[in-house]
């Protein structure tokens, strides 16, 4: 069951890689705004001189909302995609429907996807917890799945 | 050996699933602490008049006690738990004792409970960090055998 | 294929138990920070008179730069860490050859732990950079690899 070669497993493998980079390019769109806005940094030794900041000051080393924002974002990844990512392997072994499959895990990663662009340009609140809560309340149906199914039911 | 119907992995997938909705819940609960504080919040944009923020204003987004303390309870989750997922599931595969499996899962879940509680209910750091104790060292203690196994020994 | 006596396999956990060892210690390096410092504590009721803290002060929930670079570097593998446990697990089972998982997997280990030396230290941005992108880099692949592997390619 555990084999890229099994359709429901290749569906979660496919889900968990587009998050596990999703997560991963959190931190170098921090560096690309770092980089852009020349600040948002946070060790003191980053206001040193070197060849990459010529022309260091401790401004840099105040918080910069665009830099921020995308740190949010990444919180927020850290918060949900390793539950999922556990939760969906999980899942496949109570050997779901392929399609009901496809639904929640396509589905999560969808959510997420809009959680991100929504937070990005900073849409209301309600906009961006919509999109959290569908992917979260995947995650929870997943989780209570396999918690039945160990226990036997 | 990966299998539901495996007691001892069964035993994982119920403590994995134990803690994965442990962890999702204190994003609930953080929702929950901002709508009963209404504050709280973390981005400009959630200060901004909508259906359910009706009469905003600036204090809304300043750091707020009852919120920071379940952020602070879900850092911490995160700082553990997806390598208790991790840990627990290698764990399995050096094909343990039942009864010990059990005991080091379930009594995994059972500190992160009670440093929970201890943490919610602001008891005195002695008594959180000792039920965070007991589950880091439940964590290492799996850890190494999984790395001794692993190793050939 | 998921077993402790495959090479590849017992690469991979070599390697997972390394980096959860090492997230692990950072919580550990955090209390013997903040014990070393008297302070860099976080909760209200850390500046209760207890056993361990006979002489309370409101400074102690100060933030404290010897405590903040840990989590910091902490903060750091939250990011990092459960994403390569995920990954590396998966790519094992696109079937790589023994020497390019050691070098990946085993590569990702030595280049966190040199990034965890150059930002212990305080080492300029660009050496730190330079581990981290390392160690993101072989993440990216690994995941890519697997995308592909279950994407039929």
């Amino acid at each position: 069951m555990i084999d890229l070669h099994n359709a429901v497993f290749a569906t979660y493998a496919i889900a968990a890689c587009l998050m596990i980079l999703k997560a991963v390019s959190m931190s170098w769109l921090t560096v690309v705004r770092m980089i852009g806005e020349n600040g948002g940094f946070r060790n003191p030794e980053d206001t040193k001189k070197t060849p990459m900041n010529p022309n260091p000051s401790p401004a840099q080393i105040q918080p910069n909302e665009r830099v921020e924002r995308i740190r949010r974002i990444q919180q927020n990844d850290l918060e949900n995609l390793p539950f999922f990512l556990a939760a969906g392997f999980l899942y496949v072994l109570t050997g779901p429907p392929l399609l009901l499959a496809q639904w929640l895990l396509y589905g999560y990663v969808v959510s997420r996807l809009l959680h991100f662009a929504a937070y990005f340009t900073g849409q209301i609140h309600e906009v961006r917890a919509t999109f959290w809560s569908i992917g979260s309340l995947i995650l929870i149906f997943m989780t209570v799945r396999v918690l039945l199914a160990a226990l036997g039911y």
